[in-house]
C-alpha cells in the first residue's frame, strides 16, 4: 500500500500553514470542515503523498483530546487502497480490530475507514480509496 | 519535498514486523543497526515511499525515551532532499529550530539531518539526502 497522506494534529489551521508553508510549500485548496471528524483540514503536496494538517472544531473530538493529551504532532497515517470496505475486512480477518467497519465519507469526498492502534502497535491507520 | 519515510517506534522489531507484513509486505532488507541514533531498523515498502520501524539499542536513547514515555507510535516524517546540509541551513534562516546542523550518517548508508519538533509543532522532521 503508498503512503496517501500523514496526519498532523495541530491547534490553529491557519498557524501550522504558516509553520509548514516553507518546508512543504503552501495548501493544495482551502481548508475544508469534516463534520464525520470534527475537524477542519487543510492538505500540503509531499511528492505523490500529502501532509494532513487537522485542526479539532469540538475539543471532544478525537483530535481535540489527541492534543489536550500530547500536543500537537503526528497524528495518523492513511494508506491508498482500492476498496476501504474490502481491506477493512481483509484485515480484520487477519485478526486487526477496526474502528470502522465500513468505508465512510472523509476529506476531499474520499471514503475512508480506520483501523484501531491498539492492534497496530500505537499508529492509527487509515485507509483512504483512491481518487 | 517528498515524503522519504515515517518512522514508526516499536519495543520490539521482530513484532513490529509481524503485526506490519500484512500491511505493507515483507521487510525490503535484513535490519541494520544504526549506531548514531541507538536503534535497529527495518524498511517496508510504501509505494514510493517507506515505512521505517525502530527498535531502540538503548533505552536512554531518544527513540528508547520516545517509547517509555508514550508507548510504541508515530516518532518522526523524514522528507527526501537533494543536500541535507544546504536545506538545514535553508530552514534555519526561516527560523526553525535544528538538532543537527550538518548532515551525519543515517540509515541505508544515506546522510541525515533532523530538525527540532519544537519549531515544527511538535513533529519530529527529518531530511534524508536521496539516494
Amino acid at each position: 500500500m503508498e503512503i496517501d497522506h500523514l496526519g498532523i494534529a495541530v491547534p490553529r489551521l491557519d498557524e501550522a500553514l504558516r509553520l509548514w508553508t516553507p518546508i512543504l510549500g503552501g495548501a493544495t485548496a482551502p481548508p475544508e470542515e469534516v463534520p464525520t471528524q470534527r475537524v477542519r483540514v487543510a492538505f500540503l503536496e509531499a511528492g505523490g503523498s500529502h501532509v494532513e494538517l487537522l485542526e479539532p472544531t469540538d475539543p471532544a473530538s478525537p483530535v481535540g483530546r489527541f492534543l489536550q493529551e500530547r500536543g500537537g504532532g503526528l497524528h495518523h497515517v492513511a494508506f491508498r487502497v482500492p476498496d476501504v470496505t474490502a481491506q477493512l475486512k481483509a484485515l480484520e480477518r487477519e485478526g486487526y480490530r477496526l474502528i470502522d467497519r465500513e468505508a465512510r465519507p472523509g476529506a476531499r469526498g474520499r471514503r475512508v475507514g480506520f483501523v484501531h492502534p491498539r492492534s497496530v502497535g500505537g499508529v492509527l491507520v487509515e485507509l483512504v480509496e483512491a481518487a
